[in-house]
Protein backbone atom coordinates (compact mmCIF):
# COMPACT_ATOMS: atom_id res chain seq x y z
CA UNK A 1 0.00 0.00 0.00
CA UNK A 2 1.16 3.68 -0.76
CA UNK A 3 1.45 5.49 2.58
CA UNK A 4 -1.93 7.16 1.48
CA UNK A 5 -3.92 3.95 1.12
CA UNK A 6 -5.61 3.00 -2.35
CA UNK A 7 -7.14 6.24 -3.43
CA UNK A 8 -9.49 5.30 -6.55
CA UNK A 9 -11.11 3.52 -3.75
CA UNK A 10 -10.83 6.46 -1.93
CA UNK A 11 -12.39 8.79 -4.09
CA UNK A 12 -15.14 6.42 -5.01
CA UNK A 13 -16.00 6.15 -1.45
CA UNK A 14 -15.79 10.29 -0.48
CA UNK A 15 -17.87 11.15 -4.29
CA UNK A 16 -20.41 8.36 -2.44
CA UNK A 17 -20.64 9.89 0.79
CA UNK A 18 -21.06 13.50 -0.19
CA UNK A 19 -23.74 11.76 -2.36
CA UNK A 20 -25.33 10.30 1.16
CA UNK A 21 -25.29 13.13 2.94
CA UNK A 22 -27.60 15.16 0.14
CA UNK A 23 -29.98 11.84 -0.19
CA UNK A 24 -29.94 11.29 3.78
CA UNK A 25 -31.25 15.37 4.05
CA UNK A 26 -33.53 14.81 1.07
CA UNK A 27 -35.09 11.50 2.49
CA UNK A 28 -35.49 12.33 6.07
CA UNK A 29 -38.72 14.12 5.99
CA UNK A 30 -40.21 10.80 4.58
CA UNK A 31 -39.28 8.74 6.92
CA UNK A 32 -37.19 6.15 4.27
CA UNK A 33 -33.28 5.53 4.50
CA UNK A 34 -30.79 5.89 1.88
CA UNK A 35 -30.49 1.81 1.66
CA UNK A 36 -34.58 1.36 1.97
CA UNK A 37 -34.74 4.06 -1.24
CA UNK A 38 -32.10 2.46 -3.23
CA UNK A 39 -33.96 -0.94 -2.99
CA UNK A 40 -36.74 1.05 -3.76
CA UNK A 41 -34.87 2.06 -7.44
CA UNK A 42 -33.79 -1.32 -7.66
CA UNK A 43 -37.32 -2.44 -7.62
CA UNK A 44 -38.51 0.34 -10.26
CA UNK A 45 -36.28 -0.91 -12.75
CA UNK A 46 -37.49 -4.40 -12.49
CA UNK A 47 -40.58 -5.07 -10.34
CA UNK A 48 -41.24 -8.28 -9.58
CA UNK A 49 -37.99 -9.71 -8.06
CA UNK A 50 -37.64 -12.39 -4.71
CA UNK A 51 -35.86 -11.36 -1.89
CA UNK A 52 -32.88 -12.82 -2.77
CA UNK A 53 -32.77 -11.51 -6.35
CA UNK A 54 -33.08 -7.81 -4.68
CA UNK A 55 -31.05 -8.51 -2.45
CA UNK A 56 -28.17 -8.90 -4.96
CA UNK A 57 -29.50 -6.19 -7.40
CA UNK A 58 -29.08 -4.14 -4.53
CA UNK A 59 -25.72 -5.34 -2.84
CA UNK A 60 -27.47 -6.29 0.37
CA UNK A 61 -26.46 -9.55 2.58
CA UNK A 62 -29.52 -11.83 2.23
CA UNK A 63 -29.14 -11.66 5.99
CA UNK A 64 -29.56 -7.80 6.00
CA UNK A 65 -32.03 -8.35 3.29
CA UNK A 66 -34.73 -9.75 5.80
CA UNK A 67 -34.44 -6.68 7.76
CA UNK A 68 -34.68 -4.06 4.60
CA UNK A 69 -37.83 -5.91 3.14
CA UNK A 70 -39.31 -5.32 6.48
CA UNK A 71 -38.94 -2.15 6.97
CA UNK A 72 -39.90 -1.46 3.08
CA UNK A 73 -43.21 -3.53 4.54
CA UNK A 74 -43.70 -1.34 7.70
CA UNK A 75 -43.30 1.79 5.10
CA UNK A 76 -46.38 -0.13 3.09
CA UNK A 77 -43.75 0.76 -0.11
CA UNK A 78 -43.31 -2.53 -1.26
CA UNK A 79 -45.85 -5.22 -2.28
CA UNK A 80 -45.26 -9.35 -2.47
CA UNK A 81 -46.84 -11.21 -4.23
CA UNK A 82 -47.26 -15.36 -5.36
CA UNK A 83 -45.35 -16.01 -8.12
CA UNK A 84 -47.79 -17.69 -10.89
CA UNK A 85 -45.15 -19.81 -12.00
CA UNK A 86 -43.65 -20.94 -8.92
CA UNK A 87 -46.55 -21.93 -5.99
CA UNK A 88 -43.85 -21.15 -3.17
CA UNK A 89 -42.05 -18.05 -4.53
CA UNK A 90 -43.18 -14.55 -3.29
CA UNK A 91 -42.14 -11.49 -5.76
CA UNK A 92 -41.89 -8.40 -4.25
CA UNK A 93 -42.62 -5.25 -5.94
CA UNK A 94 -43.54 -1.74 -5.31
CA UNK A 95 -46.82 -0.14 -4.21
CA UNK A 96 -48.49 2.49 -5.54
CA UNK A 97 -46.97 4.21 -2.05
CA UNK A 98 -43.85 2.77 -3.16
CA UNK A 99 -44.36 4.67 -6.78
CA UNK A 100 -45.20 7.90 -5.02
CA UNK A 101 -42.40 7.87 -2.76
CA UNK A 102 -39.99 7.56 -5.58
CA UNK A 103 -41.75 10.52 -7.56
CA UNK A 104 -41.82 12.56 -4.70
CA UNK A 105 -38.23 12.09 -4.02
CA UNK A 106 -37.04 12.47 -7.64
CA UNK A 107 -36.70 15.61 -8.41
CA UNK A 108 -34.55 16.30 -4.88
CA UNK A 109 -32.33 12.86 -6.24
CA UNK A 110 -32.33 14.61 -9.88
CA UNK A 111 -30.92 17.97 -8.24
CA UNK A 112 -28.39 15.88 -6.24
CA UNK A 113 -26.68 14.09 -9.80
CA UNK A 114 -26.98 17.93 -11.40
CA UNK A 115 -24.73 19.55 -8.72
CA UNK A 116 -22.51 16.55 -8.83
CA UNK A 117 -21.25 16.88 -12.53
CA UNK A 118 -21.65 20.53 -12.79
CA UNK A 119 -19.40 21.75 -14.87
CA UNK A 120 -19.42 18.28 -17.10
CA UNK A 121 -19.90 18.75 -20.41
CA UNK A 122 -22.34 15.37 -21.90
CA UNK A 123 -19.00 13.31 -23.49
CA UNK A 124 -17.14 13.89 -20.04
CA UNK A 125 -21.13 12.69 -18.55
CA UNK A 126 -21.12 9.79 -20.28
CA UNK A 127 -17.26 8.95 -19.94
CA UNK A 128 -17.61 9.10 -15.95
CA UNK A 129 -21.24 6.74 -16.78
CA UNK A 130 -18.51 4.46 -18.45
CA UNK A 131 -16.04 4.04 -16.49
CA UNK A 132 -18.27 3.67 -13.30
CA UNK A 133 -19.76 0.93 -15.42
CA UNK A 134 -16.71 -0.79 -16.39
CA UNK A 135 -15.55 -0.59 -12.49
CA UNK A 136 -18.68 -2.10 -11.39
CA UNK A 137 -18.29 -4.78 -14.15
CA UNK A 138 -14.66 -5.51 -13.10
CA UNK A 139 -15.86 -6.04 -9.37
CA UNK A 140 -18.73 -8.22 -10.13
CA UNK A 141 -17.01 -10.43 -12.37
CA UNK B 1 -37.14 12.13 -12.31
CA UNK B 2 -36.69 9.79 -15.95
CA UNK B 3 -38.35 6.46 -15.09
CA UNK B 4 -34.87 5.04 -14.09
CA UNK B 5 -34.07 7.43 -11.37
CA UNK B 6 -30.80 9.43 -11.62
CA UNK B 7 -28.19 7.18 -13.32
CA UNK B 8 -24.87 8.73 -12.48
CA UNK B 9 -26.05 8.49 -8.71
CA UNK B 10 -26.82 4.74 -9.15
CA UNK B 11 -23.57 4.11 -11.15
CA UNK B 12 -21.50 5.42 -7.88
CA UNK B 13 -23.50 3.67 -5.61
CA UNK B 14 -22.98 0.45 -7.68
CA UNK B 15 -19.00 1.09 -8.02
CA UNK B 16 -19.53 1.60 -4.45
CA UNK B 17 -21.01 -1.00 -2.88
CA UNK B 18 -19.23 -3.55 -5.35
CA UNK B 19 -16.35 -2.11 -3.59
CA UNK B 20 -17.67 -2.45 -0.04
CA UNK B 21 -18.62 -6.18 -0.87
CA UNK B 22 -14.90 -6.73 -1.10
CA UNK B 23 -13.81 -4.91 1.46
CA UNK B 24 -16.04 -6.73 4.03
CA UNK B 25 -14.74 -9.44 3.08
CA UNK B 26 -10.85 -8.36 3.49
CA UNK B 27 -11.31 -6.77 6.78
CA UNK B 28 -14.00 -9.73 8.33
CA UNK B 29 -10.30 -11.20 10.03
CA UNK B 30 -9.45 -8.09 11.33
CA UNK B 31 -12.46 -7.35 13.24
CA UNK B 32 -12.32 -3.64 11.48
CA UNK B 33 -15.30 -2.51 9.67
CA UNK B 34 -15.53 -0.48 6.59
CA UNK B 35 -16.55 2.35 8.17
CA UNK B 36 -13.76 1.79 10.98
CA UNK B 37 -11.46 1.61 8.09
CA UNK B 38 -12.22 4.65 5.96
CA UNK B 39 -11.68 6.83 9.50
CA UNK B 40 -8.44 5.06 9.97
CA UNK B 41 -7.05 6.03 6.56
CA UNK B 42 -8.57 9.42 6.79
CA UNK B 43 -5.58 9.11 9.99
CA UNK B 44 -3.05 7.74 8.17
CA UNK B 45 -3.15 11.04 5.49
CA UNK B 46 -3.73 13.41 8.08
CA UNK B 47 -3.04 12.96 11.81
CA UNK B 48 -4.25 14.71 14.67
CA UNK B 49 -7.61 15.92 14.19
CA UNK B 50 -10.37 16.39 16.83
CA UNK B 51 -12.99 14.37 16.33
CA UNK B 52 -15.02 17.11 14.96
CA UNK B 53 -12.25 16.88 11.86
CA UNK B 54 -12.30 13.26 11.51
CA UNK B 55 -15.83 13.15 11.44
CA UNK B 56 -16.04 16.11 9.04
CA UNK B 57 -13.38 14.14 6.63
CA UNK B 58 -14.99 10.58 7.57
CA UNK B 59 -18.44 12.43 6.34
CA UNK B 60 -19.52 10.87 9.51
CA UNK B 61 -22.53 13.02 11.35
CA UNK B 62 -21.08 14.02 14.68
CA UNK B 63 -23.42 11.77 16.71
CA UNK B 64 -22.27 8.62 14.83
CA UNK B 65 -18.58 10.00 15.29
CA UNK B 66 -18.59 9.00 19.26
CA UNK B 67 -19.87 5.42 18.66
CA UNK B 68 -17.19 5.07 16.06
CA UNK B 69 -14.17 6.57 18.46
CA UNK B 70 -15.32 4.15 21.03
CA UNK B 71 -15.17 1.42 18.27
CA UNK B 72 -11.78 2.59 17.47
CA UNK B 73 -10.38 2.83 20.95
CA UNK B 74 -11.47 -0.81 21.97
CA UNK B 75 -10.13 -2.34 18.94
CA UNK B 76 -6.73 -0.32 19.64
CA UNK B 77 -6.46 1.37 16.88
CA UNK B 78 -6.20 5.15 17.74
CA UNK B 79 -4.07 7.21 20.07
CA UNK B 80 -5.90 10.48 22.23
CA UNK B 81 -3.41 12.88 23.14
CA UNK B 82 -4.07 16.61 24.79
CA UNK B 83 -3.73 19.37 21.93
CA UNK B 84 -0.57 21.06 23.45
CA UNK B 85 -1.78 24.50 22.03
CA UNK B 86 -5.60 24.12 23.56
CA UNK B 87 -5.59 22.17 27.01
CA UNK B 88 -9.14 21.11 26.73
CA UNK B 89 -8.97 19.81 22.78
CA UNK B 90 -8.05 16.08 22.48
CA UNK B 91 -6.34 14.88 19.00
CA UNK B 92 -6.80 11.66 17.81
CA UNK B 93 -4.07 9.84 15.67
CA UNK B 94 -3.43 6.38 14.84
CA UNK B 95 -1.92 3.93 16.95
CA UNK B 96 1.06 1.09 16.63
CA UNK B 97 -1.26 -1.25 16.07
CA UNK B 98 -3.84 1.27 13.68
CA UNK B 99 -0.54 1.40 11.69
CA UNK B 100 -0.62 -2.13 11.85
CA UNK B 101 -3.50 -2.84 10.64
CA UNK B 102 -3.87 -0.30 7.98
CA UNK B 103 -0.23 -2.29 6.90
CA UNK B 104 -1.91 -5.57 6.90
CA UNK B 105 -5.07 -4.63 4.95
CA UNK B 106 -3.28 -2.56 2.41
CA UNK B 107 -2.03 -5.14 0.03
CA UNK B 108 -5.70 -6.35 -0.30
CA UNK B 109 -6.97 -2.84 -0.60
CA UNK B 110 -4.48 -2.37 -3.26
CA UNK B 111 -5.84 -5.65 -5.20
CA UNK B 112 -9.32 -4.08 -4.95
CA UNK B 113 -8.15 -1.17 -6.43
CA UNK B 114 -6.27 -2.98 -9.36
CA UNK B 115 -9.23 -4.96 -10.17
CA UNK B 116 -11.65 -1.94 -10.35
CA UNK B 117 -9.74 -0.30 -12.72
CA UNK B 118 -8.48 -3.66 -14.77
CA UNK B 119 -8.07 -3.12 -18.46
CA UNK B 120 -7.70 1.30 -17.76
CA UNK B 121 -4.76 2.93 -19.31
CA UNK B 122 -2.99 5.45 -16.85
CA UNK B 123 -4.86 8.00 -18.60
CA UNK B 124 -8.09 6.54 -18.06
CA UNK B 125 -7.44 6.44 -14.35
CA UNK B 126 -6.20 9.82 -14.38
CA UNK B 127 -8.91 10.96 -16.23
CA UNK B 128 -11.55 8.74 -13.64
CA UNK B 129 -9.87 10.23 -10.19
CA UNK B 130 -9.73 13.64 -11.59
CA UNK B 131 -13.64 13.29 -12.87
CA UNK B 132 -14.58 11.86 -9.32
CA UNK B 133 -12.50 14.77 -7.42
CA UNK B 134 -14.60 16.65 -9.30
CA UNK B 135 -17.73 15.11 -8.27
CA UNK B 136 -17.07 15.67 -4.75
CA UNK B 137 -15.98 19.37 -4.78
CA UNK B 138 -19.16 19.66 -6.53
CA UNK B 139 -20.94 18.56 -3.91
CA UNK B 140 -19.29 19.64 -0.94
CA UNK B 141 -18.94 23.19 -1.80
Amino acid sequence: MTATGPTLLYAVKQVELAVRAHLDELLRPTGCTVPQWTALTVLSRREGLTGAELARNAFVSPQAMGDLLAALERGRWITRTPDPAHGRRVLIGLSDEGRRLLATVGPGADAVEQRMVDGFDPDEQAALRAMLNRCRTNLVS
